[in-house]
């Protein structure tokens, strides 16, 4: 199918993706970092993104050596999708080799079933901050998933990763 | 003085700027959004740094025709603190003619008395993502003044801009 | 297929795209620009990329209420064939409604007969410089393909556009 | 002075800035380097801007742990004028420890007497296309001075660095 998009049966509106949806979301961002151009960073980062339909579009980091010209696996799967006519999401999942969010701070565990590493020496990776404001554009209706190497998660809303933000519709008011 | 930067005698480091300092602070902010160069949004934003010896550098946003190579007031305040040879920051305000952020989500005001506009019907002007992100590489010890066109502000704590961030030390781990 | 990619039989590497594989070129860069999310500068963009295999990326730019978090279509067809594992390129169409490179700067017209307005008051589109920086981690062998409104274009090789830059090459010495 | 600039007499507008502003110019871009904050690359670079009126700014890069949220010496030096009121340049001097632009591509060398090492193992370095066209936004008529380890240096029109370029005029149109 053109795009990369897999489509799945709509996935119900109100709730997070379930079941083999899930997985399928996690396992693609996992298959996308292997993608990764990140020669200069060694740090490879893959996403995958559901969309309100229930395709799957995934990205990962490209790197370039004028580091500010990089971007990031969330960022490359929202301009994949909305190259393919794609504009409303329903979640996020991103992994990395290195996890470097510290699982301390997390707060909403999913309730799918998972065991965390008792040295807690790991970590989950979360986006950066310009990915969490492209991702704000389209909305704020976003589950965020955060995984660790061992293949455990947790997910976040985005307006718990970015609250307080400003969007599209601030600008229309204008 | 050379850069930009007013010397103050040096905060008190536990607390917020108080009085004069803030003062100073919120007005610098206000001054630099004169100088943003936004033919493209028509959207003036100004930001001022407090570094941790008490200097204040301002910024204001840049705009370009290819508009993803335009760049955020905060982040123009912190370049040219850095390039003056400060890494140690305590505070930013942020100003802008025309406020984005809905004053219904704030939760902290600030302790400095200020009236609301009964119809809430402007905003707090609030960062971008990005803009977070790099203030976030320069430490989480931040306070962030979110200015209304009205002189009124309330703050935030970097950490409730940006949870669950990653940084410089999530790199050295590596 | 998935990933966008439609694969034709490989190009000859020495020269550009020809006949029909040039026109897909070119006719894909036109399409992407119907998927553009330009709602700041109502300038859409489409970019079509010819890898050395033969396959066709497209994109379009996707901009942001933070205009500086925004992406060119060039970068994002570039991150969708590095996504779906593809680093090798050979060619990049471009393409605008509005277009704004004015064609009395044109130096090196294609051999493909087109025939230029009389009025010359259109112009062909141009990358901005950081698309060029992107391309340029790529290698230096590219065609670009700019594009005008009534299909005519003209070609240019990526050094003829950022003559005298630094890539991938240059870090590895250091 | 506030802003970091230091005021020379003007210039001549249709020249090269000459002599003593020239010495200053690239003295300062060296000395600009030392401020930067570069952990990831560990490639310092610094550059210094003078203004039409005169002065000189200077900025280093800034970079993050996002490198996508990184920034080049040469936008800050910008970003740092305009904050200060000033829109008119003339000329950038770009320095770094580590050069990346090879001497065989260089084509105008400058009439100030210098001597190249005779094994040319080290290069000049030059701006990203990111840079040059945040350098466009304020014109073409620029003078960028592009310098080697050794003090030696050459200097480019920006025309040369960034032909068939768009700017804020070819928007205006629109």
């Amino acid at each position: 199918m053109e795009g990369g998009g897999q489509r799945l049966a709509p996935v119900a509106p109100p709730g997070q993706p379930q079941g083999e949806h899930l997985r399928l979301l996690l396992r693609r961002s996992q298959e996308a970092k292997n993608c990764a151009y990140c020669p200069y960073s060694r740090f490879p980062v893959g996403a995958a993104l559901l969309t309100a339909g229930g395709e799957i579009f995934s990205g990962c980091n490209v790197e370039n050596a004028c580091y500010s010209l990089g971007m990031c696996a969330e960022r490359a799967a929202i301009q994949k999708a909305i190259s393919e006519g794609h504009t409303s999401f329903r979640a996020m999942a991103i992994t990395s080799l290195l996890q470097v969010f510290p699982p301390t701070q997390t707060a909403r565990l999913s309730s799918v079933p998972f065991s965390f590493d008792s040295d807690m020496r790991d970590h989950f990776i979360t986006p950066c901050g310009a990915c969490r404001q492209v991702m704000r554009e389209f909305g704020t209706d976003w589950d965020v998933y955060l995984t660790k190497a061992d293949g455990t998660y947790i997910v976040k809303r985005l307006e718990e990763l970015l609250p307080l933000s400003f969007g599209p519709e601030d600008l229309k008011k204008v």
